[in-house]
């Protein structure tokens, strides 16, 4: 078919060209279902620590599709079996994994939409592709949800080691600058296979497994949990809960109508209509909204949002045990004698809370390492040194942000 | 001074580590006016065509200034002498050579404000800055408009080979993936020389040299004129224009405060309440806009703005010869038929124009090489074989752009 | 077959992981004569100049043999037939191409083994390998030659744009660190095509050839014919010359058999006794040589050998007009005087000679370019300002080397 | 003084240009010492597995000496005091570190010379350098043998994060192609820093600590001790064990002056005499002697040295538990049958031993975080997931290797 053979290519400065690999994934792309993502960052406000992380959800999702593509090669080379159709099948899932994702992708997850995972608003919305795409989306569907037979495939879309993580690690630490996040999918790729329908990684891959799960938590601890996009994120968080409130009790907050749609509806269930809304809501409402709030007469609105657009951050402290209720009082009555308001209020400005991570989580599933001798043996067992089972506890740590002095 | 000494870094993906060389430029930095830039994309709308490339004049600044400060070393490696005021006022002269960019960088620019070059706001906003800074700046400013009398002072903040040239060549082909427009920006500051208060290259690296003007060449032509994005870019011309037409006439055009004062004030001189409106404009007032305009009435603002949205973009034709006025006559009729709309509206939708380039541009000045014997040449007539001089001719190109067959 | 299944790979700095493509190639990749090319350097003494670049014709063959699957992938992609037999012909062809190059490849060819080109020798062992692999290397052979119907087979191998030129300009630019070398070899390759039986490449590929053809000539002067590798291969031939003259007046040379053989044997066919001892001869039998010359009692052996071993070398002078006999004899009397020797010995001291090159030669073939409009167009034509006419003129320089004060 | 005026740079594919920091510095790596280092590969022969990894101990020794100019700017930075002249003793001291290394670095160690270490060797070198330098080394000299009495001058050469090791990472990792043993440098020097005359890493680099172990314990497993490499340099060792044996017994063997030397005398203490030969012995007399020995009439000799040189390589099988001396027994029994020789013989072609690694290893000493309240912790302690206690564990492998169907 001609749209196939135009070549038709996209630049990515980390892998080179991506081919698009049939006419179906072509008009997934063309979908502003689809575009909607070039609108929405990948890191959230991870760009005001790591200026060259712009990168939107648009990119990582046609990525993911790339590396699908070379994981489809390679377990084929080794005659797993992937029919036409399932291939496919799984460049339309991969592609579509993260299309419900919301402004600033993790970062406002569960603020705008309370109650709804992003996962769940990707099936919404591949559900209703698939109407429209009469019915041809129906084999991704099954697969994204792992309700298809052929485990593995699931496994590549979903998983301990699907193309989703071997991408965003990859394009994050790329775009971030921070190369010790970076890993090689082109090995680790190589590298798996399939026994008994499970996904495995051969077990001459053990340093590179060990290798990506130290780049995880390192990425984790020193990228995605960084205290500065941390602080700056949950100011945001206390923004819109502010603006939402204050909305709620008839004040006049201007916002475009997706987002006043959701201020207006937060317990309602995520229906056709919400579905419509949410599909014309990205990371630009958003900040539009946060400069026009600027002027807003009420103070917490005036000030944070001023903070967040001129990077004027509070100040913010990371720790390993709690912080006491006494300091935060302590905190709190300052602000509210600078100010002249209420604890309530206050508390806008002095937030507290707790991030926590596991370099290597078994919730789901275990790496499988595929033993000489044809056996499964779970990661953390296989590696003869490196004790990934310690990587699997959960690390938290506490933080307090409150303002400084420049903010008085 | 203790910001010195906490080594305050930006993590670059493509220089590494950029450290921030003095306390004043660090508040430069901070200032609500430099943060603007973290708002504006570097490339306009070129990231409809290269998904990667989101990165902003924000980047783009500190990467100058980055490249600045090598330039500084080597310069004086060779015994040119560079006061440290001399420096600190290089570092902010580069660093706000861009200030007074608006939405899109160059795309938008001479639209939103008519008749006023960004290097006159920049102008503008670096006498606020110096205002605000007790004239701390006011040797840099004289240095980027020219006035200081080390003339190479200021071609390296504006010239041939000046650090904005060498930073966005370089970046803009780290981003697009475009790796033929890169160049080694290292190597050609390591050649830099100072002749009789000018800046020369060294007569080694001539081949540097041309290599520069053709990686020039090739970045024009295959990325920041690239057809989709000139298409794209050219619908949102219109878009505003039509826009403002629309307001003129009292329809009502729903747009943030700054956007709907320059509507309001298309002649007015750029006095420092236009700055003040002028700093809170930026990338996302403009798309939040077209999103909102996707639900107008007008069905010209109504279907360019959707368009644009989607991304599902006029058809561009481009070619050396001008197009015969009866062809876009055609191409109006059945816009006008289709559509049922005037003459005057159809227009918007059949869009005609010229693009053109220079490789190598003498306008300015030349680049001045230095020979052997102590004598400065031309580039054009340094280079043994490449004709440069060719490369000075004006080259121009026509494009048609209007409905396709899904657009009606 | 097995041998597939267990997916061998190389690892390149380059390109990532490169596979075999099939048993054949395998096993010729085994093969000792194919081995061979491990123990010889790609850029003879440029690691003198440039320490990276110590890679060798083995990685150059595999790193070509790699692009050229690719672009049997990309013409295939565009319904361009190429039959299994000739693909894996096309592997075998580009992987042996270069299988008749000598100790220090360019560098001391023609001086070795005089009046036989390195391809032709490699033709006679491919001729030689062919019995060996009963007959399988008769198609590889024919494209090789010319041979086959299918004149676009060899220039996939030898042309304008072959998989030869696209891998060495790319590989020395890596590894010498001159990134301005650097072409996207991935992207020529997305652009090729064939019409008429010819390669071309498609008309939006012009930027991307005349980028090519700058590299190209940026390479040449910057690297291949930097003066400092230009003396010391000199300085080796002078002395190769010497040794063999020496050794024919029957004076005890210490080398290795098949060096000797070839000293012996100056003027002989190159039949299959040569070719045997041809196969042993790699850059370890100069060098070691030249180490062991160290303390011999010739005085133009002992000193030649000693310089290019310690890297004490000779002062070179290049420039565009011939240099004066005068000059040379000279140079040659203070020689003389010096050692105490003739001006027949004086003269190994002081060499003189031209070095030139055409960026854009045209003397096999053109570059071919493919209109939109269906036509062929030499580059040179299509170019719209890049005066490649220019680029195809010969540019010569000449060069002076004499002994400068620590010789003495 | 003029040398530095000039800029000398060299070019590095890793680094970019580096620069020579003094006249000193120039002179060293002049001198017939160091620049045998250009003949002497990095990696041994793992270039047999990884067809790049071609670089030496030239290229390595000038990349430390770079990182050590970042380091001292760094620690300067943080007004740790450097004085000029220890500046350019530790320039000289990390650019001589590896002087002593024989032909092949490790893989060759205590073979040719037994019972002394490359370090020792490299103090000799570098005291017989100092006489000729006027004794401008003996600070460097102090440094390097841990005799100065700032002791974190020496753990800048030689120590837990030395530039030795932050380079030869980077370096092999780039050159091999294997980019997870990639480690970011820059960062980790940049987070260097002296606390009670200690060298330590400020608490906020622990996640690149962690990276650099494990990407240290990748390199060893997957890189330094592939079983590949393993076998040919067992191969080469008890190659030259034979030669030494039968040379010994008075059977001709060829070889350089410099190698017949160290077979001569070998138990010989390492005099000035045994220094001049060793200066003179590289990787060629090494390789040489191998391919001349190809002819050799005894069987042990000649079918090991084809092996190497064919890369015809013995079988090899790596496992956790020792290989029992049953198994042994058996393959030399098959050996001894096939060739008609002693058992003694067999065991040349019979190789059975063990290889082990630490990742973390504080036998000399820790490295040592800095915590934010001042005090140094072990990076084991401070790690607070990452078990890097169990990274210390010594790991242990065992080997044999025999040869397969096509060696008979």
């Amino acid at each position: 078919m001609s749209t196939r053979k135009k070549l038709t290519l996209f630049n990515d400065p980390i892998y080179g060209f991506i081919t698009i690999p049939s006419p179906l994934i072509f008009e997934l792309i063309e979908h502003s279902y689809f575009q909607r993502l070039r609108r929405i960052t990948q890191m959230g406000m991870s760009y005001i620590v790591f200026p060259g992380a712009h990168h939107t959800r648009f990119h990582h999702a046609i990525g993911c599709m790339y590396l699908m593509q070379k994981a489809v090669q390679v377990l084929r080379f080794k005659d797993i079996s992937i029919l036409p159709e399932e291939e496919e099948a799984l460049y339309a899932a991969i592609l579509l994994h993260d299309i419900g994702h919301g402004p600033f992708s993790h970062a406002l997850e569960h603020s705008i939409v309370d109650g709804v995972h992003h996962e769940d608003i990707s099936l919404l919305f591949m559900q209703e592709l698939n109407t429209n795409f009469n019915d041809r989306l129906t084999l991704a569907i099954q697969i994204f949800s792992d309700k298809y037979h052929k485990k593995f495939l699931h496994q590549l879309v979903s998983g301990q080691l699907d193309m989703d993580r071997l991408d965003y690690l990859r394009r994050d630490s790329f775009y971030t600058g921070v190369s010790e996040g970076n890993i090689n999918t082109e090995r680790l790729i190589t590298m798996l296979n399939v026994h008994e329908d499970t996904l495995v990684v051969e077990s001459k891959g053990i340093y590179s497994v060990e290798k990506f799960i130290v780049a995880r938590r390192l990425m984790y601890w020193s990228v995605y949990l960084h205290k500065t996009s941390l602080v700056a994120e949950q100011m945001l968080l206390n923004l819109l809960k502010r603006a939402k409130e204050l909305y709620l009790k008839g004040i006049e907050i201007k916002a475009s109508p997706s987002l006043l749609y959701f201020f207006d509806n937060p317990n309602k269930a995520f229906d056709g209509e919400a579905l419509k809304m949410f599909a014309r809501l990205d990371d630009y409402d958003i900040i539009q909204a946060v400069k026009l709030w600027c002027d807003h007469d009420d103070i917490v609105i005036n000030r944070l949002s001023n903070m967040i657009i001129d990077r004027s951050l509070l100040k913010i402290k990371i720790r390993e045990k709690p912080f006491k209720s006494s300091t935060l009082q302590k905190k709190r009555a300052k602000v509210m004698k600078h100010f002249g308001i209420s604890e309530e209020e206050a508390a806008y400005f002095v937030i507290n809370g707790a991030i926590s991570n596991q370099a290597y989580s078994t919730e789901k599933e275990n790496i499988n390492m595929l033993s000489k001798s044809g056996k499964l043996v779970d990661v953390a067992k296989a590696s003869d040194q490196l004790n990934i089972e310690a990587l699997s506890n959960l690390v938290s740590k506490h933080y307090l942000c409150y303002p400084k002095g420049k903010h008085y």
